[in-house]
Protein backbone atom coordinates (compact mmCIF):
# COMPACT_ATOMS: atom_id res chain seq x y z
CA UNK A 1 0.00 0.00 0.00
CA UNK A 2 0.81 3.45 -0.27
CA UNK A 3 1.52 4.99 2.73
CA UNK A 4 2.69 8.62 2.15
CA UNK A 5 0.38 11.43 1.76
CA UNK A 6 2.62 13.93 0.97
CA UNK A 7 4.61 16.22 3.55
CA UNK A 8 6.59 19.71 3.51
CA UNK A 9 10.29 20.27 4.12
CA UNK A 10 11.20 24.18 4.74
CA UNK A 11 14.52 25.24 4.19
CA UNK A 12 15.58 28.69 5.73
CA UNK A 13 18.69 30.81 6.16
CA UNK A 14 20.43 33.94 4.64
CA UNK A 15 21.19 34.36 1.40
CA UNK A 16 25.02 33.22 0.44
CA UNK A 17 24.07 30.40 2.72
CA UNK A 18 23.84 27.83 -0.11
CA UNK A 19 20.14 27.01 0.50
CA UNK A 20 19.98 26.62 -3.88
CA UNK A 21 22.69 24.35 -3.86
CA UNK A 22 21.19 22.50 -1.08
CA UNK A 23 17.80 22.27 -2.86
CA UNK A 24 18.62 20.53 -6.09
CA UNK A 25 21.24 18.03 -4.27
CA UNK A 26 17.51 17.00 -2.09
CA UNK A 27 15.29 17.13 -5.42
CA UNK A 28 18.10 14.70 -7.18
CA UNK A 29 17.74 12.34 -4.36
CA UNK A 30 14.42 12.25 -3.10
CA UNK A 31 11.74 11.09 -5.16
CA UNK A 32 8.75 12.47 -6.33
CA UNK A 33 9.05 15.91 -4.70
CA UNK A 34 7.93 19.46 -5.92
CA UNK A 35 10.01 22.67 -5.60
CA UNK A 36 7.63 25.83 -4.25
CA UNK A 37 7.84 28.81 -6.50
CA UNK A 38 7.67 31.95 -4.70
CA UNK A 39 5.39 34.60 -5.99
CA UNK A 40 7.49 38.10 -5.47
CA UNK A 41 6.95 41.96 -6.58
CA UNK A 42 10.17 42.15 -6.92
CA UNK A 43 12.19 43.36 -9.88
CA UNK A 44 13.77 40.54 -12.24
CA UNK A 45 17.56 39.84 -11.61
CA UNK A 46 20.39 39.14 -14.24
CA UNK A 47 20.04 35.66 -15.17
CA UNK A 48 16.78 34.75 -13.54
CA UNK A 49 13.83 33.37 -15.51
CA UNK A 50 9.73 33.55 -14.98
CA UNK A 51 8.46 30.61 -13.49
CA UNK A 52 11.74 29.13 -12.36
CA UNK A 53 13.06 31.36 -9.58
CA UNK A 54 10.05 33.41 -9.21
CA UNK A 55 6.54 34.35 -10.38
CA UNK A 56 7.36 37.90 -11.16
CA UNK A 57 3.66 39.68 -10.78
CA UNK A 58 2.82 43.26 -10.32
CA UNK A 59 1.92 44.68 -6.85
CA UNK A 60 -1.51 44.82 -8.26
CA UNK A 61 -1.78 41.11 -8.93
CA UNK A 62 -0.31 40.09 -5.69
CA UNK A 63 -2.76 42.53 -3.84
CA UNK A 64 -5.57 40.77 -5.98
CA UNK A 65 -4.18 36.96 -4.72
CA UNK A 66 -4.01 38.64 -1.19
CA UNK A 67 -7.68 39.71 -1.04
CA UNK A 68 -8.66 36.14 -2.21
CA UNK A 69 -6.83 34.24 -0.06
CA UNK A 70 -4.74 32.49 -2.90
CA UNK A 71 -1.46 32.67 -0.41
CA UNK A 72 -0.18 29.83 1.89
CA UNK A 73 2.39 33.27 3.38
CA UNK A 74 2.87 36.30 2.59
CA UNK A 75 5.39 38.35 3.64
CA UNK A 76 6.51 42.42 2.44
CA UNK A 77 10.58 42.31 2.93
CA UNK A 78 13.11 44.84 1.96
CA UNK A 79 10.65 46.98 -0.12
CA UNK A 80 9.06 43.76 -1.92
CA UNK A 81 5.85 41.50 -1.59
CA UNK A 82 7.11 37.82 -1.64
CA UNK A 83 4.53 34.47 -1.01
CA UNK A 84 3.44 31.12 -1.66
CA UNK A 85 0.70 30.04 -3.87
CA UNK A 86 -1.49 27.66 -1.77
CA UNK A 87 -2.82 25.58 -4.58
CA UNK A 88 0.03 24.15 -6.28
CA UNK A 89 1.09 23.05 -2.49
CA UNK A 90 -2.15 21.41 -1.91
CA UNK A 91 -2.21 19.32 -5.49
CA UNK A 92 1.32 18.54 -4.78
CA UNK A 93 0.66 16.85 -1.17
CA UNK A 94 -2.51 15.33 -2.50
CA UNK A 95 -0.27 13.46 -5.26
CA UNK A 96 2.30 12.56 -2.04
CA UNK A 97 4.94 14.63 -3.10
CA UNK A 98 7.86 16.01 -1.06
CA UNK A 99 6.62 19.92 -0.66
CA UNK A 100 10.10 21.82 -0.68
CA UNK A 101 10.02 25.52 0.30
CA UNK A 102 12.90 28.11 0.45
CA UNK A 103 11.20 30.88 2.61
CA UNK A 104 12.29 33.25 5.37
CA UNK A 105 11.69 33.46 8.86
CA UNK A 106 8.58 35.05 8.79
CA UNK A 107 7.16 32.43 6.11
CA UNK A 108 8.09 29.15 8.10
CA UNK A 109 6.26 30.85 10.95
CA UNK A 110 3.46 31.48 9.02
CA UNK A 111 3.47 27.25 7.60
CA UNK A 112 4.22 26.19 10.68
CA UNK A 113 1.16 27.72 12.25
CA UNK A 114 -1.18 26.30 9.50
CA UNK A 115 0.54 22.73 8.94
CA UNK A 116 3.00 22.47 11.29
CA UNK A 117 1.94 18.45 11.54
CA UNK A 118 3.05 17.50 8.35
CA UNK A 119 6.30 19.93 8.10
CA UNK A 120 9.48 19.14 9.26
CA UNK A 121 11.75 22.50 8.75
CA UNK A 122 15.45 23.14 8.76
CA UNK A 123 17.95 26.46 9.57
CA UNK A 124 20.65 26.50 7.33
CA UNK A 125 23.88 29.07 7.64
CA UNK A 126 27.59 29.26 6.97
CA UNK A 127 29.61 28.60 10.15
CA UNK A 128 30.28 32.08 11.09
CA UNK A 129 28.92 35.30 10.16
CA UNK A 130 32.36 36.10 8.53
CA UNK A 131 31.99 32.96 5.95
CA UNK A 132 28.76 34.56 5.55
CA UNK A 133 30.32 37.96 4.51
CA UNK A 134 33.33 36.58 2.67
CA UNK A 135 30.41 34.25 0.42
CA UNK A 136 27.96 37.50 0.09
CA UNK A 137 31.59 39.60 -1.52
CA UNK A 138 32.73 36.48 -3.41
CA UNK A 139 29.65 35.95 -5.62
CA UNK A 140 29.31 39.95 -6.40
CA UNK A 141 25.49 39.83 -7.72
CA UNK A 142 25.08 42.45 -5.15
CA UNK A 143 25.67 45.88 -4.59
CA UNK A 144 26.87 46.75 -1.33
CA UNK A 145 23.84 48.66 0.20
CA UNK A 146 22.08 45.07 -0.73
CA UNK A 147 24.77 43.10 0.98
CA UNK A 148 24.60 45.32 4.11
CA UNK A 149 20.93 44.59 4.17
CA UNK A 150 21.21 40.73 3.95
CA UNK A 151 24.23 40.85 6.67
CA UNK A 152 21.40 42.64 8.98
CA UNK A 153 18.44 40.42 8.18
CA UNK A 154 21.24 37.38 8.40
CA UNK A 155 21.67 38.92 12.44
CA UNK A 156 17.94 38.66 12.83
CA UNK A 157 17.02 35.54 11.43
CA UNK A 158 20.05 33.25 13.28
CA UNK A 159 18.24 34.60 16.60
CA UNK A 160 15.31 32.40 15.69
CA UNK A 161 17.32 29.05 15.48
CA UNK A 162 15.50 27.71 17.59
CA UNK A 163 12.11 27.96 16.66
CA UNK A 164 13.25 25.38 13.56
CA UNK A 165 13.18 21.72 13.78
CA UNK A 166 17.22 21.15 12.50
CA UNK A 167 19.88 22.97 12.07
CA UNK A 168 22.51 22.30 9.42
CA UNK A 169 25.82 23.95 9.08
CA UNK A 170 26.90 24.19 5.55
CA UNK A 171 30.65 24.18 5.95
CA UNK A 172 31.22 21.68 3.36
CA UNK A 173 28.47 21.13 0.36
CA UNK A 174 28.35 17.42 0.82
CA UNK A 175 28.13 16.68 4.04
CA UNK A 176 25.59 19.05 4.33
CA UNK A 177 23.21 17.81 1.82
CA UNK A 178 23.92 14.28 2.99
CA UNK A 179 22.56 15.39 6.30
CA UNK A 180 19.86 17.30 4.55
CA UNK A 181 18.30 14.21 2.29
CA UNK A 182 18.58 11.89 5.49
CA UNK A 183 16.18 14.93 7.14
CA UNK A 184 13.99 15.02 4.09
CA UNK A 185 14.12 11.25 3.80
CA UNK A 186 13.04 10.87 7.52
CA UNK A 187 9.99 13.67 6.51
CA UNK A 188 8.33 11.55 4.13
CA UNK A 189 7.84 8.62 7.12
CA UNK A 190 6.53 11.26 9.69
CA UNK A 191 3.32 9.78 11.46
CA UNK A 192 0.86 12.35 10.96
CA UNK A 193 1.92 12.33 7.10
CA UNK A 194 0.89 8.60 6.32
CA UNK A 195 -2.25 7.15 6.39
CA UNK A 196 -1.95 5.28 10.21
CA UNK A 197 -5.88 4.22 10.48
CA UNK A 198 -5.60 2.93 7.00
CA UNK A 199 -2.17 1.08 7.67
CA UNK A 200 -3.66 -0.74 11.11
CA UNK A 201 -6.52 -1.56 9.37
CA UNK A 202 -4.90 -3.60 6.18
CA UNK A 203 -2.22 -4.88 8.74
CA UNK A 204 -4.46 -6.63 11.20
CA UNK A 205 -7.09 -7.87 8.28
CA UNK A 206 -4.27 -9.38 6.45
CA UNK A 207 -3.96 -12.82 9.41
CA UNK B 1 32.74 23.40 17.42
CA UNK B 2 31.10 20.30 18.66
CA UNK B 3 27.82 21.54 18.59
CA UNK B 4 25.93 18.15 19.17
CA UNK B 5 25.02 17.19 22.89
CA UNK B 6 23.46 13.72 22.76
CA UNK B 7 20.44 12.32 21.21
CA UNK B 8 17.67 9.22 21.42
CA UNK B 9 16.57 6.93 19.22
CA UNK B 10 13.96 4.47 20.35
CA UNK B 11 12.77 1.67 18.20
CA UNK B 12 9.86 -0.57 19.42
CA UNK B 13 8.03 -2.89 17.75
CA UNK B 14 6.36 -6.67 17.95
CA UNK B 15 9.24 -9.54 18.39
CA UNK B 16 9.88 -10.79 14.89
CA UNK B 17 9.69 -7.07 13.31
CA UNK B 18 13.43 -7.34 12.64
CA UNK B 19 14.20 -4.59 15.40
CA UNK B 20 17.42 -6.43 16.36
CA UNK B 21 18.93 -6.85 12.56
CA UNK B 22 17.77 -3.19 11.93
CA UNK B 23 19.78 -1.98 15.36
CA UNK B 24 23.01 -3.33 14.35
CA UNK B 25 22.90 -1.88 10.69
CA UNK B 26 22.18 1.73 12.54
CA UNK B 27 24.94 0.82 14.79
CA UNK B 28 27.41 0.05 11.79
CA UNK B 29 26.16 3.47 10.10
CA UNK B 30 25.46 6.28 12.43
CA UNK B 31 29.33 7.48 14.77
CA UNK B 32 29.28 7.54 18.03
CA UNK B 33 26.58 5.60 20.01
CA UNK B 34 25.27 3.62 22.78
CA UNK B 35 22.69 0.82 22.76
CA UNK B 36 21.09 0.53 25.82
CA UNK B 37 20.82 -3.11 27.52
CA UNK B 38 17.68 -3.56 29.81
CA UNK B 39 17.78 -4.93 32.39
CA UNK B 40 15.07 -7.83 32.74
CA UNK B 41 14.46 -10.71 35.99
CA UNK B 42 13.63 -12.82 33.23
CA UNK B 43 15.29 -16.21 32.34
CA UNK B 44 18.02 -16.13 30.38
CA UNK B 45 17.32 -17.97 26.54
CA UNK B 46 19.71 -20.45 25.02
CA UNK B 47 22.33 -18.48 23.02
CA UNK B 48 21.80 -15.11 25.30
CA UNK B 49 24.72 -13.64 27.02
CA UNK B 50 24.30 -11.69 30.13
CA UNK B 51 25.30 -7.68 29.59
CA UNK B 52 25.12 -8.32 25.77
CA UNK B 53 20.89 -9.25 25.40
CA UNK B 54 20.78 -8.15 28.70
CA UNK B 55 21.29 -7.62 32.40
CA UNK B 56 20.27 -10.34 33.71
CA UNK B 57 19.01 -9.61 37.39
CA UNK B 58 16.97 -11.54 40.17
CA UNK B 59 13.79 -9.67 41.54
CA UNK B 60 15.53 -8.81 44.70
CA UNK B 61 18.03 -6.73 42.83
CA UNK B 62 15.43 -5.03 40.16
CA UNK B 63 13.62 -4.29 42.93
CA UNK B 64 16.35 -2.46 44.87
CA UNK B 65 17.11 -0.46 41.92
CA UNK B 66 13.24 0.60 41.57
CA UNK B 67 13.10 1.87 45.27
CA UNK B 68 16.30 3.79 44.53
CA UNK B 69 15.10 5.33 41.69
CA UNK B 70 17.75 3.93 39.50
CA UNK B 71 15.66 3.09 36.41
CA UNK B 72 14.57 6.04 33.94
CA UNK B 73 11.87 3.75 32.82
CA UNK B 74 10.44 0.21 33.68
CA UNK B 75 7.76 -2.11 33.56
CA UNK B 76 6.07 -5.57 34.26
CA UNK B 77 5.26 -7.87 31.16
CA UNK B 78 4.52 -11.28 30.60
CA UNK B 79 5.34 -11.69 34.12
CA UNK B 80 8.88 -10.66 34.61
CA UNK B 81 10.24 -7.26 34.85
CA UNK B 82 12.16 -5.41 32.43
CA UNK B 83 13.82 -1.64 32.83
CA UNK B 84 16.55 0.89 31.60
CA UNK B 85 18.60 1.91 34.16
CA UNK B 86 19.74 5.34 34.30
CA UNK B 87 23.05 6.66 34.56
CA UNK B 88 24.92 4.77 31.35
CA UNK B 89 21.98 6.85 29.44
CA UNK B 90 23.43 9.70 31.21
CA UNK B 91 26.94 9.36 30.97
CA UNK B 92 26.30 8.28 26.91
CA UNK B 93 24.47 11.60 26.12
CA UNK B 94 27.24 14.01 28.17
CA UNK B 95 29.52 12.17 25.90
CA UNK B 96 27.31 13.48 22.71
CA UNK B 97 26.71 10.11 21.47
CA UNK B 98 23.40 8.69 20.11
CA UNK B 99 21.61 6.51 22.64
CA UNK B 100 19.34 3.97 21.23
CA UNK B 101 16.74 2.13 22.83
CA UNK B 102 15.00 -0.92 21.91
CA UNK B 103 11.88 -0.97 24.34
CA UNK B 104 8.19 -1.11 24.21
CA UNK B 105 5.03 0.66 24.18
CA UNK B 106 4.67 1.60 27.75
CA UNK B 107 8.56 2.37 27.84
CA UNK B 108 8.08 4.53 24.97
CA UNK B 109 5.84 6.11 26.37
CA UNK B 110 7.69 7.07 30.13
CA UNK B 111 10.86 8.04 28.42
CA UNK B 112 8.85 10.46 25.88
CA UNK B 113 7.81 11.76 29.10
CA UNK B 114 10.68 12.33 30.42
CA UNK B 115 12.96 13.22 27.80
CA UNK B 116 10.76 13.88 24.84
CA UNK B 117 12.64 17.20 23.29
CA UNK B 118 16.11 14.57 22.62
CA UNK B 119 13.79 11.84 21.58
CA UNK B 120 13.39 10.47 18.40
CA UNK B 121 11.48 7.79 18.24
CA UNK B 122 10.29 5.00 15.74
CA UNK B 123 7.47 1.93 15.36
CA UNK B 124 8.64 -0.68 13.07
CA UNK B 125 6.65 -3.84 12.17
CA UNK B 126 5.80 -6.29 9.20
CA UNK B 127 3.93 -5.60 6.47
CA UNK B 128 0.57 -7.65 7.39
CA UNK B 129 -0.20 -9.84 10.99
CA UNK B 130 0.15 -12.68 8.59
CA UNK B 131 4.27 -12.24 7.88
CA UNK B 132 4.63 -11.61 11.33
CA UNK B 133 2.97 -14.95 12.30
CA UNK B 134 5.15 -16.35 9.64
CA UNK B 135 8.02 -14.94 11.01
CA UNK B 136 7.79 -16.02 14.60
CA UNK B 137 7.07 -19.57 13.70
CA UNK B 138 9.76 -19.79 11.47
CA UNK B 139 12.80 -18.87 13.97
CA UNK B 140 11.56 -21.36 16.22
CA UNK B 141 13.10 -19.88 19.36
CA UNK B 142 9.72 -19.46 21.34
CA UNK B 143 7.22 -22.69 22.39
CA UNK B 144 3.05 -22.05 20.74
CA UNK B 145 2.13 -20.60 24.14
CA UNK B 146 4.63 -17.86 23.91
CA UNK B 147 4.19 -16.76 20.12
CA UNK B 148 0.41 -16.60 20.71
CA UNK B 149 1.17 -14.27 23.46
CA UNK B 150 3.42 -12.10 21.54
CA UNK B 151 1.22 -12.26 18.46
CA UNK B 152 -1.78 -10.60 21.13
CA UNK B 153 0.90 -7.95 22.01
CA UNK B 154 1.16 -6.79 19.35
CA UNK B 155 -1.98 -6.09 17.93
CA UNK B 156 -2.38 -3.93 21.04
CA UNK B 157 0.75 -2.47 20.43
CA UNK B 158 0.04 -1.70 17.03
CA UNK B 159 -2.79 0.63 18.29
CA UNK B 160 -0.51 3.15 19.29
CA UNK B 161 1.54 3.34 16.15
CA UNK B 162 0.32 7.06 16.36
CA UNK B 163 2.04 8.24 19.56
CA UNK B 164 5.43 7.79 17.26
CA UNK B 165 7.59 10.20 15.75
CA UNK B 166 8.13 7.74 12.44
CA UNK B 167 6.65 4.37 11.27
CA UNK B 168 8.88 2.29 9.27
CA UNK B 169 7.69 -1.01 7.50
CA UNK B 170 9.83 -3.63 7.45
CA UNK B 171 9.27 -5.48 4.57
CA UNK B 172 12.76 -5.31 3.20
CA UNK B 173 15.74 -5.23 5.82
CA UNK B 174 17.84 -3.09 3.13
CA UNK B 175 15.16 -0.41 2.53
CA UNK B 176 13.91 -0.15 6.19
CA UNK B 177 17.68 -0.11 7.33
CA UNK B 178 18.13 2.74 4.78
CA UNK B 179 15.48 5.08 6.25
CA UNK B 180 16.17 4.04 9.52
CA UNK B 181 19.96 5.42 9.08
CA UNK B 182 18.41 8.26 7.56
CA UNK B 183 15.82 9.11 10.56
CA UNK B 184 19.59 8.25 13.45
CA UNK B 185 21.27 10.59 10.95
CA UNK B 186 18.43 13.28 11.45
CA UNK B 187 18.01 12.79 15.31
CA UNK B 188 21.18 13.96 15.91
CA UNK B 189 20.41 17.47 14.46
CA UNK B 190 17.36 18.41 16.05
CA UNK B 191 17.55 21.51 17.27
CA UNK B 192 17.06 20.64 21.47
CA UNK B 193 19.64 18.22 21.11
CA UNK B 194 22.10 20.90 19.85
CA UNK B 195 24.14 23.80 21.83
CA UNK B 196 21.99 26.32 20.05
CA UNK B 197 22.96 29.26 21.95
CA UNK B 198 26.94 28.71 22.03
CA UNK B 199 26.33 28.27 18.04
CA UNK B 200 24.91 31.82 17.50
CA UNK B 201 27.28 33.50 20.01
CA UNK B 202 29.98 31.85 18.13
CA UNK B 203 28.44 32.52 14.87
CA UNK B 204 28.61 36.37 15.73
CA UNK B 205 31.92 36.50 17.14
CA UNK B 206 33.05 35.57 14.35
CA UNK B 207 32.82 38.79 12.23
Amino acid sequence: MNLSSGAILILSGPSGAGKSSLITKIIDHIGPSYFSISTTTRPMRAGEVNGTHYHFVSEEEFKYEIENEMFLEYAFVHGNYYGTSLVPVKKALKEGKLVIFDIDVQGHDAVKNRLGDITTSVFTTTPTLHELKRRLHNRSTDSEEVITRRIDMAKREVQRIGEYDYLVVNDNLDEASEILISIAKSARMKIPTLQINEFIQQWEANA
